[in-house]
């Protein structure tokens, strides 16, 4: 089975698959706001749809959050899992967008077509870009050259807390000779990527509580404490001056990036000029002392994702609230515990907080970093095949971002996970009018045509 | 004219009089939200009519903002000006009141009777007394026994925009032998108070912006500048470990209270354990080694109001926030100059602000703190007047709120004001279900009925 006329036929039905795709994204699928459950259920039944319009066998599965979807087809090559997410970020704050998040269009740019709309990128777009080129092969040969299986999850962007469970239950049916992720990024738009190392994630919200009801600032202001005073201490103490984090035991586990590491990433002359320079930036605000590279794939994060307490809206109210609270979360890398650190944060925080006030935690999200062992012959395989598609040839890189996926694939399949994906750092993912390149959908789904080929290959 | 009968007929009318202070609390008069900008006026209408209802001649003045009412009835005895306001603080969070806060209802609590709704004791409730005392008077007598201005303003919750410029350009108009101003409390429930000493106010709004956009924390976090971060550690650098505000010059102007007075204090035994007890505290928070007396009416402060950046809604949402801001107010007293103090204070946090992040001042109210003359023998007359009526020995007292009027009449009239009413230290007001208690209603009635009495007498 040949992959060049695989590779006609994508560039042929491109405008097909974007319209598929603009389908998918007109289903807001946020996870994490319970108002669109239905929306994450009609997302699921519309991959089950579209898988099976295929020829391949997929079904809905419930989970006690948002449903799963699987998918099973045969082929003569080795046994891939590919992975993705049809859920989405929130999409406040609503008045930065500047068209309807959930109404995607492709809009002319001095970049080029970018499809704009939540979930473009991260990750119905990238998800789209396997399913294309799968479509593409069938319609050309009437089959895959692989066995493949399909997995989708709808928890991903509220700390997948049915994916332990799910994958504990359904091993057998999921583990395969390699896992397929596509929800990185290239690493910049002439050299593709192979995610390797990805960080992990501690999600933690807390709340002080100080007067039992909000106050008026006259009558009790220098008498009674201010919780949002006590919150803003504690955060203010999470680092020191260098930047270094200061809970105790925080860097246990953190390793030390080899040398020959080091110097690949600085070969690859990332500047963090540009890079910070696109979003308004011009200095590094991590720790003293490291790279760029370094602080965003190899060291660990603790960064507050919101505050909140007293009076927000306009105007003014002087007001003593009663709470404040914050949404604070660490990005984790190599073997730091994410259990010890969680408790070791709890106990710092309470020391930190006065008698006369309370402070209450919700865990979210815990999981640890991956790093992936390159050793098994399918990632050298799909990095030719990536080298043939794009200008420049591709590397084996970090990633600042957390996909837990990869380690419970590695941890609970004894699957290996190849994190390959099309995204740009102008994405705007999380963020409003997130977009996804054309070239990114269109150049990917030929990526992954071509890596179908080359892993099929002996 | 005797003040016995007019007396008889407060009690005897009560129902009417809470009747009366209900439909006007059911006017949702917030002055700080431009939602609300017609109900504002509905309630400068229904004191115009319920003004004129008792033959004085009332009419409702324009500003640039919410309206004045002015009022005028002449009367043998001195000219008094009389100031309350009719706007009322915003309501939320609307979760936390337990009925509709502008549906007040009279309810049976363990301490006797209130009546509970936004703005039942702040002002509208406290404004009511005065203007039922002189209806009683009116209806007893045809005419009341001094000469009497009306003054109600609209925006005293919003920072009284207007009433600098409409105090300059009706002084002759308003300017009188005496103010009286009814938006302060008792000192406890057998205390009555008439207030000398107010503490100034300093609102300012800080908003620091550090990336152009929201930005993803796992492509971003340890590399780019969070503002909530650099927002925390200023607000942690305002007070120091003892609580003393650390703006440069902050405590210029700041008078050492003589010791006779610090007695006088002392000897009114506040039990500053039930004060904080009653809203779940046990220490006092602020400066080490003062009284509470000493923190709330004669110490400067500096409170947090409203703090907000980055995802604030349910589940969690890993950005790192383009923007995060604060609303900061200054309680100040003695000679403080509030011009200075913002000017101080926002040089602070600009060298508090890394290269990379931009702050943002919004400059809300500025007001001195006052001080009052109680040589006029006004002061005697309407103590002795308060001591009828209530249980205990009325007190001359300071205030730890801001009521800016009473310097203005002081600087732009020459008036003196005398600043006396019923509120509790337990009605909530600012914050949800803020009551009045209908004791303090009707008490506060026939104290103002007494007082008028006793200023009229030579």
């Amino acid at each position: 089975m040949s992959v060049e006329p695989v590779l006609d036929r994508i560039d042929s039905t491109l405008s097909d698959s974007l319209d598929r795709l603009k389908a998918f994204l007109r289903i807001p699928s946020i996870s994490t706001d319970p108002a669109f459950s239905t929306d994450c259920e009609l997302a699921a039944d519309w991959l089950v749809s579209d898988l099976r319009s295929m020829g391949i066998e997929a079904e809905k599965r419930p989970t006690p959050g948002h449903p799963m979807v699987v998918g099973h087809i045969d082929g003569p090559g080795p046994h891939l899992l590919f992975y993705g997410h049809y859920d989405v970020q929130p999409v406040d704050p609503l008045d930065l967008w500047d068209n309807d998040p959930f109404d995607p269009q492709v809009e002319d740019t001095p970049k080029g077509q970018v499809l704009r709309g939540r979930g473009a990128a991260d990750d119905k777009g990238q998800l789209m870009t396997f399913v294309e080129a799968c479509r593409a092969w069938i319609a050309e040969h009437g089959s895959l050259p692989c066995k493949i299986t399909f997995f989708f999850e709808g928890e991903e962007e509220s700390g997948s807390p049915s994916l332990v469970p799910f994958l504990r239950e359904n091993a057998d049916e999921l583990k395969a000779d390699v896992a397929l992720i596509c929800d990185t990024g290239l690493f910049d738009s002439r050299v593709p990527a192979i995610t390797t190392m990805l960080r992990g994630m501690l999600q933690e919200e807390i709340t002080i509580t100080g007067p039992s009801r909000d106050l008026h600032s006259g009558m009790y202001g220098g008498a009674a404490i201010n919780p949002i005073r006590v919150l803003s201490r504690i955060i203010a103490k999470l680092h020191d001056d260098t930047g270094r984090i200061t809970i105790p035991a925080f860097y246990d586990g953190v390793p030390d990036i080899p040398e020959d590491i080091l110097n690949q990433w600085d070969a690859l002359e990332f500047d963090h000029s540009t890079f910070l320079g696109d979003v308004g930036l011009s200095e590094l605000a991590g720790e003293a002392g490291r790279s760029a590279l370094e602080m965003l794939w190899s060291r660990p994060t603790c960064e507050v994702n919101g505050i909140g307490g007293g009076y927000q809206g306009e105007g003014f109210k002087t007001v003593l609230p009663s709470k404040a609270s914050a949404k604070i979360s660490f990005r984790l890398v190599g073997q730091q515990d994410p259990l010890a650190i969680r408790e070791n944060f709890r106990q710092m925080v309470t020391e930190l907080v006065p008698d006369d006030c309370d402070v209450a935690f919700k865990g979210h999200g815990a999981s640890q970093a991956s790093v992936m062992s390159i050793d098994n012959p399918a990632f050298e395989k799909a990095r030719v095949a990536l080298t043939e598609e794009w200008p420049d040839e591709a590397a084996f890189i970090g990633s600042g971002g957390s996909i837990p996926v990869a380690g419970y694939f590695q941890t609970m399949l004894g699957t290996e996970s190849m994190l390959i994906g099309f995204g740009k750092d102008d994405d705007q993912i999380h963020s409003p009018n997130e977009k996804y390149d054309v070239e990114s959908f269109h150049k990917g789904t030929r990526s992954w045509a071509r890596i179908l080929a080359a892993l099929s290959s002996n």
